[in-house]
Parts: structure tokens; C-alpha cells; sequence
């Protein structure tokens, strides 16, 4: 199987789940960027950004496969993205403490010349422990969460604050590895 | 707060784990092997042996928290624990093909002279994705995943064959982190 794809995306964490599962890649961030004012709902919203970012890229790479991704974390019927500040940070954490909330991951599968426009999403929810206005200041100063959707890294020192999740794991960190393998691989072919 | 620890296990996804939360520890491995033909549940199984190894340890350490842990896979009623050989391994994955099973891993902390004596365990339902044989020998020969129990690492390629979770991410991979942070940090003030 050809495992090598363009990433559309500067996330850390994404690159590191690709790596995970044995695959070489080329970043290649795109210029898209989330307008939160747009009115779709959740699953909507993050495909069309995940379209987007894979569509800005892949007209510099028609022959490749060139991969988005958009994640955003929602609760109480708000989406929220990445934290303007750390005022931000602590109001969403503090939001979602003890709480359940829902993260949501489109990603999309461009090839062009081989006419693949493949677009889906993934949702976990996930379950935090009560936290104390302590924890959530010691993790914002430690670990400084503003690049985050929601303001939490799940695979980070937060851990211990996630009583549970549901769904798929690494889809929190950003990139659902299992769904997007076996929609990768169902191309593999064409 | 003191995270300083002793941790009674040779794996080194605890340590991973534990080093991701910002504890300090030393690794003083147990000499206490399950015995798979003890007639326990599962929730004492792995309390049994969390106990047993933190014990064993804590002898030697009585001013200190030394830290146990046992994780086994249940399915259709059978407790498996680390693949025998390669068959073993490939048998122990197709059974779990396609269906829900459950990890459960008991923890123990205790400290001789502070009188802390505390086991629990914790338990998180894992479906996994039907797996074709080829994606089963892949695995087992490109990963090895004999020091594992159910004889995979959700941690690493296999995450492709994992649909999703209930419960504690990382409770699958050894150690539930928010569960041991709860109980550890109550012993702090004693």
C-alpha cells in the first residue's frame, strides 16, 4: 500500500498520529483559516473546513493525496475552537469541568487527477473530572493549551482530569485514526 | 505536592504514563507472577496482583509509596493475560475481531509506615474493527506484542483496528491515570 500523503495541516499532533500508524508525509499547512461567525452545525462545520484546507493544498499537488483535517470541540451547543488568551483558556475549562462535551474531527481525502473527494467526520464524546480553579490554572501556566481546540491536550498532564471518553481516542487529540485508515485504504485501489 | 514514587512494574508504558503526568519514580519490578489458573473475577484478579506487587516492593521501601498494577483483557468470559507464542497472540486477536471486550487493570498504593493500604481498579470496554488475517500478521510480526496484555498496544499501529472506547484511554494502555491521580493526591495530607 502507498502510505505517503501531503498533510494539510502544521498540527503536531497530527503528524505524530501518522506516524503512528507507518505513514510517510509531506506538511504542506494550508492558508484556511476557521471563521466562527459561520452558521453550520458541528459535523457540517468540520467538513467544510477539513475541504477546505485538503482543496487549498491539493491544486499545488493534483497527483497526490493530500489530507485535511479540522477539529473543534463542542458543548452546550456552542463550538468552540482554539482560546484567544488565557482568560479564554480558563473560561472554557472551567466550562467544561464535570461536564461532558463532544469533539468533533472532519477530515478529507483529496486526489484530483485520480478524482477521489472523500469527506468525513468523527465524534468522541468526552466526560471531565470536576476541576479545581488550581488544576486548571496549573495547567494553563504549565502547559500553556492555546493552540487547542477546547484548551486541552488530552495525551498531556490534562489526562488526569478526563474521567472517561467515548468513541475514538485519537480523534480528541485531533486526527481519528482507525476511520481514516479504512477510508484511506478503500482508495487504495482506484 | 510530593509525586515522588516507587513504581513496581517493569513496563514501559507505566513509566511512559507516569513520566506524562510529571511524577518522579524509580522502577523496583516485583517478583510476583499471575497464576491464570486463580479462580478470581476479574475486578479481584487484578486487584489481587496490583496488591501483591506493590507489597512485595513496599517491604523494602516502608517510608515510601510504592505503586502496583495488573492489567488483564476479559472476553466471553475468559481472563487472557499475555500471549503464550505467536499462535497465541494470532488466536487471542481474531477472537477479539469485530467485537466489544473489556480491559480492566487494578492499581494499589500503598506506604508500610503511613498505613496507606488502597486497591481499586478501573474498566474500560474496547471495540475493535473485524480485522482481515493479513492485518493480524502484520501486526504480530511487525510489532511483536508478546510483552502485551490481548496481545495488542493501543498505543501504537494497532490503533488502526480499534473503532472506539468506553471508559479510560489509558487504563487500556496500563494504567488509568485520572483514577491513580484521584487516589494518590487523597493520600497527600496524611
Amino acid at each position: 500500500m502507498n502510505k505517503s500523503i501531503i498533510l494539510a495541516s502544521a498540527s503536531p499532533r497530527r503528524k505524530q498520529l501518522l506516524a503512528q500508524i507507518d505513514f510517510s508525509f509531506e506538511v504542506v499547512p494550508s492558508q484556511v483559516d476557521e471563521d466562527f461567525s459561520i452558521r453550520l452545525n458541528p459535523p457540517d462545520f468540520v467538513e467544510h473546513y477539513a475541504k477546505a484546507k485538503a482543496l487549498d493544498v491539493a491544486q499545488d499537488y493534483p497527483d497526490q493525496f493530500v489530507v485535511g483535517a479540522d477539529t473543534v470541540v463542542v458543548f452546550d451547543g456552542n463550538i468552540l475552537g482554539k482560546p484567544k488568551d488565557r482568560e479564554d483558556s480558563f473560561r472554557m475549562l472551567s466550562n467544561l469541568s464535570g461536564n461532558t462535551h463532544s469533539v468533533y474531527t472532519g477530515v478529507s481525502i483529496q486526489c484530483l487527477s485520480k478524482k477521489i473527494n472523500d469527506t468525513f467526520h468523527c465524534k468522541t464524546n468526552v466526560t471531565f473530572n470536576t476541576l479545581s480553579d488550581h488544576d486548571i490554572t496549573y495547567y494553563i501556566d504549565t502547559y500553556k493549551p492555546f493552540d487547542k481546540a477546547g484548551s486541552y491536550g488530552i495525551q498531556d498532564w490534562f489526562s488526569v482530569c478526563v474521567h472517561g471518553i467515548d468513541g475514538c481516542f485519537y480523534n480528541v487529540m485531533g486526527f481519528p485514526l482507525s476511520q481514516f485508515y479504512q477510508h484511506f485504504t478503500s482508495h487504495q485501489n482506484k
